[in-house]
């Protein structure tokens, strides 16, 4: 990656940023699961690296614009881009990591052009999806739609988190890695499965806060995120509960305040809102696990696919 | 370009956004550029339809987060996307039709594979230059750089206006009409001559206002937009007058006034800036006619080559 965001001017107003997010530690669940997916299907990593690198890079590029979008003051612990920089030169910057992550597909010369052709429709679709998942978080929040159910949550987490997560990796992995013969439909379910209960662990390890989210603490709460946990609290919060919650939504992100979202907090507790997201969660594990078997059903037994398989616990149970 | 923005969900969070700018009328400029340059070199326009709508497409989204980087009130005159929906859903709308502009391309049957891969390097490169010219245009203002000369102008202009608006539509056009043998330098230099006699041209109209804009009076001055009028000024004024500059534009954009603006524009007056500007321009113009021999020396004469000389004096002498 450090190779595509090499030296380049303007660099203290473009590529400084660009490099920023990409420069701090993440843990890089996108390529692994995208290259492992590839081994498992028959051909070495080396030829879904540009791929991946292409991936890794679009995810940064979200990064910044989602932490425009959402208002978020930190990110991996430290301030956000705009909060460094300001809104115009972060959204520029994305603008650009956003672009310059096509290079390392389309210059990518150990792929077929045939495939490349392929993987740059899986990357567009990547967007697509994400952009229409992002829009209606962006929206329910904007407009405090407080009528959502689990089917509604599904959805916005499908397209926002899982496609480009847990979905595209594995399909474009496997594309690679069966040379375009390999049916993704199953690959696609298993991602589906993996990355909801991801984004749901994710959003309940919000609430817990604390300096290894490396965001702040209760920031969904502050921001009025449609979560799970959210999404159960208005269907079940009754009385003056539900009327002050739906208060605080109308009033979130610019009114809420730390004894507002500690308050939600409490409230999600007493109505079981965490057991509930927990349960889902679990459910949805349960899922994946067994969606890995038919996704992988084509391909032998190796350490890849063991690797793959033990990556369902591993992003399930992380605790930052 | 309705067919690639048509229905799609979530509509009033995402698609309704994206269509906004796009059903604005515009003048096309760029598209018409692309497909006569295609058919000054031989071949018919339906074969760059797919390119010209791409790239006219990429224009759009590019005005969505320019007008959220500039902070700008109106476009087109109508209120901007994001004065009308906020900035988290703006940002999200213009990523989303970047990314659109790259299908009716990557679909495109008329185009071989080869041109395709051509025509999406040409797509990359024109966003790492706008890219690249809008962080300098940012970060200028941001610090308030005062000591710019016309050469860091140029620079800045031909990254964040000429790519996009000339030289690509240029570029991309021959390279179809061609199938991939023109030879493009003199079409870049060319398209160089006229963009930034076109962009000189567009920041002078901007100081005559008025509604025919389509933005708001004197928007440039108010946001210290680093146009060849503003950087005459600093390089000449003297004493209390660029003193009072320096301070006004350490000040802006938010702590700009009309009143700010207007002197600005009388100091302009005085030290001959626009007169500089308008030579300045007028200069460019004659370099524009003089590359536009060499850039189609070796196509014969056509109305489409007609059409593209009359381009010049269409674009740099446009009330609108």
């Amino acid at each position: 990656m450090t190779e595509f965001l090499g030296p380049g001017e303007p660099s203290p107003y473009l590529y400084d940023l660009v490099r920023e997010y990409p420069s701090r530690a993440g843990k890089g669940v996108r390529p692994a699961l995208l290259l492992a997916t590839c081994q498992a299907f028959g051909r070495p990593s080396d030829e879904a690296l540009g791929a991946a690198v292409a991936l890794e890079m679009l995810h940064n590029a979200f990064l910044i614009h989602d932490d425009v979008e959402d208002q978020s003051a930190l990110r991996r612990g430290n301030p956000t881009l705009h909060e460094l920089h300001g809104i115009g030169l972060a959204v520029n910057a994305g603008d650009s990591l956003a672009h310059l992550a096509m290079q390392p597909l389309v210059g990518d010369r150990a792929l077929s052009t045939r495939l490349k052709e392929r993987l740059v429709a899986e990357l567009l679709m990547v967007v697509r999806q994400t952009t229409e998942g992002q829009a209606l978080d962006l929206g329910w929040r904007r407009d405090s739609v407080v009528d959502l159910d689990p089917a509604a949550y599904l959805t916005m987490a499908g397209k926002k988190t899982c496609w480009y997560s847990t979905v595209a990796p594995l399909r474009m992995g496997a594309i690679i890695g069966s040379s375009g013969t390999a049916q993704l439909h199953a690959l696609s379910r298993f991602g589906f499965f993996l990355g909801v209960a991801f984004q749901i662990r994710d959003d309940l390890l919000d609430l817990k806060g604390g300096s290894g989210s490396g965001k702040e603490p209760f920031g969904d709460l502050r921001e009025g995120k449609p979560t799970l946990m959210l999404i159960h609290l208005l269907a079940t919060a009754a009385g003056d509960d539900r009327r002050w919650l739906v208060d605080y939504l109308h009033a979130a992100p610019s009114g809420s305040s730390s004894e507002g979202a500690c308050r939600v907090h409490d409230l999600m507790v007493r109505y079981g809102s965490l057991t509930y997201a927990r349960d889902f969660a679990a459910a949805m594990e349960v899922e994946a696990h067994r969606a890995f078997g038919k996704a992988f059903s084509t391909v032998g037994d190796s350490e890849h696919l063991g690797f793959l398989r033990g990556m369902i616990p591993y992003m399930l149970a992380r605790q930052s």
